[in-house]
């Protein structure tokens, strides 16, 4: 039995108070908050066990590399990847898609060709591929969702042409909620040999996500989203896909041997890990998934489907919100408008003053508001602790919001 | 007066055992251990004050933004920087150098063009602009220090072409302990217009560093040497040096408008630092900062200044040490090799039985082991909790080593 009052203890930020009010956090899409068992194994990694790790002979420095690498198995079995090398540790999805971009998309793309991206991506999945439209002359290819908001993975087979190269897409998206079919997007692409890469920042925090399953070829996950520290991540790339790469960034440990005239790279996942990495931050995100694992992953994925069906049912009781998105497969997170013109930072600045942290803005995803027609939105994103008692408030606040600008 | 063991106390770790010993930390050329400070204000962040930042409008987000814009301030002051909007985050130098590289070099350098760098150089600053090689022909001039290891900025005068483009020297030798006259060899460059990068990894952590006496027009530092978090770290880039960079990662907050035809950039340094940042990595090096900034950094010089002597007079004694950097600038890091053939990794293992923390093997400066024929060293490098004591206990290990392997 999920027991989310037992679970909110272990989140000290959660018993505070802002303006006066009990915290509400539905500002997970954005970044999630950290379990004591997180800040605990980073002040245990600071305090007692700390140096830097690898080629280090001394204790610390083992004992520190042992933690530290510990985690990529970590990882690997959170993402049911085949193999632990296969796992390379990142800062979050942005340096996942740059190094993916970098490492893959300029070694093995040129003029002309082709790259499929929904209009739903985040930027941190559009900019990376226009370097290479700016750069290499690749051409970008957008696909639409459905006017409900879920994404029709025939839109890929639609698009394809023989200059296809590459099929990058969110899990989940983090304005409308909706999961894409990944796996069914898979299936179009692996007869012809195009690769898959996907941005699973929202949908590895929300459901159990599996790469045998998937069958893609990259999956970018954000450490600080799963409840894990700012500046952890991952990148899981496929060893056929790594082996079609060059390195990224330059520096220490990513090298096997450095001379005045050439540079030779060390195996993977090495390879692609350039000088001391975030040792700390990477230990604190094996405690999130941890954490997240000993909660269950079916768990947690069946708590927030039970808070978007209460907050889908709350909300639409508010004939004056607009809600965007409604796929059957949506997540707990919820993008609307306002009937009467209130502006989103409106509407974040007022819920504010009853505790509730909601997010107003474009969430990094300018594609998607041009496609929404708006600019902006106003956004609750619920995580592993929220309620349904927090939905109320949110409704509550909505209404004062309404009152003061309806 | 500089109470070290005042100091000592402020560092958790160093009240622990290892091996049954106290430990004696002298591996801080690799990454340097935190005051309980910095474990703090990271526990803070995470535990009470914790959100995304830029752009959020609700109460956490803004605390949280502040927190971390702050740091910005903060290392400008700590540099000595002209401007705030000059400092980019990074995750370290080896960050830094790649977004020097990527961000200047691959914009600005074309085939033919010359890289004049040391041979002292760490990896970091080595691997990138072999990229450029690699990628846009550059060329790389290497330049030697002197025998003792002292650096004489002549030989860059001398290896001075038309072609030359750029000058990336060290401030500090990582293995050598050698400290580099970064302002005269700016004189040197000033009236030819090349800029001068610089890796400030050692030197800023051991003295005072400031940039605008230093008239050098990159100066890259990292966290995790300076007391603080894992992944934490900065580029101060002179303004007129940014105006000639393109962007190096892509996706959130560098952006200023996402269409699916093109994208603008935000402006700098926003436009350099892509995606939600090491939030609290960039809190805690604040916090490390302040840490330094209170003891002061003329007396953390001049503390070590004495740790350097005397270590100096207790590793003479020793005739089977050789010991490589007798630079009169030389800062407190020694590198050394024994007499009678015991290899690095073997005296690094011996002296961890008795608590000593030191490294042993390339530490990243291969071209620097190739001109000093040898593949690997073993290297004391203190911080500014070190003791005379921990010196002795250093000796004492370093006989026993002798009397195993002489």
């Amino acid at each position: 039995m999920y027991d989310v009052h037992a679970v909110r203890r272990d989140f000290p930020i959660l018993s505070r108070e802002v303006n006066g009010k009990p915290l509400v956090y539905l500002d997970n899409g954005a970044s999630a908050q950290k379990p004591q068992a997180v800040i605990d194994a980073v002040s245990k990694a600071y305090g007692h066990e700390y140096a830097n790790v690898h080629r280090g002979l001394h204790t610390l420095s083992t004992i520190a590399t042992e933690n530290y690498e510990a985690v990529r198995g970590k990882i690997a079995r959170f993402l049911n990847a085949p193999r632990e090398e296969e796992v390379i540790f990142t800062t979050g999805s942005t340096m996942g898609f740059n190094l993916i971009a970098y490492g893959w998309g300029m070694e093995n793309l040129s003029e002309g060709d082709e790259i499929i991206l929904s209009v739903m991506e985040h930027h941190a999945n559009i900019v990376p591929w226009h370097f290479l439209r700016e750069r290499r002359g690749v051409k970008l290819v957008w696909v639409e969702p459905e006017a409900d908001g879920s994404f029709d993975p025939a839109r890929v087979a639609e698009a394809l042409t023989e200059r296809t190269k590459l099929v990058t897409l969110t899990h989940m998206s983090n304005v409308l909620g909706t999961v894409v079919d990944i796996a069914a997007v898979a299936e179009i692409l692996k007869p012809r040999g195009i690769p898959l890469a996907v941005d699973g920042s929202q949908a590895a925090v929300h459901m159990p996500v599996d790469m045998q399953a998937l069958g893609c070829d990259f999956y970018c996950i954000t450490g600080h989203k799963l409840y894990g520290p700012s500046a952890s991540g991952a990148v899981w790339i496929a060893s056929e896909r790594m082996a079609e790469m060059g390195p990224f960034m330059g520096g220490g440990d990513m090298i096997r041997t450095v001379t005045r005239d050439e540079v030779t790279y060390n195996d993977p996942p090495h390879k692609f890990e350039a000088g001391t990495p975030g040792i700390v931050q990477m230990i604190g995100l094996g405690a999130a998934l941890d954490y997240m694992q000993g909660l269950g992953m079916e768990a947690i994925a069946k708590h927030e489907a039970g808070l978007r069906d209460y907050a889908q049912e709350r909300l639409a009781g508010l004939n004056w919100i607009n809600v965007q998105g409604e796929a059957p497969s949506k997540g707990a997170i919820f993008s609307f408008t306002m009937a009467g013109g209130a502006h989103p930072h409106d509407i974040s600045t007022v819920v504010d003053q009853k505790g509730v942290a909601v997010r107003a803005g474009h969430h990094c995803c300018q594609p998607l508001m041009q496609h929404m027609g708006t600019t902006a939105t106003c956004r609750a994103s619920f995580g592993l602790y929220n309620t349904t008692q927090e939905v109320d408030v949110l409704v509550d606040a909505l209404e004062t919001c309404h009152r003061l600008f309806g």
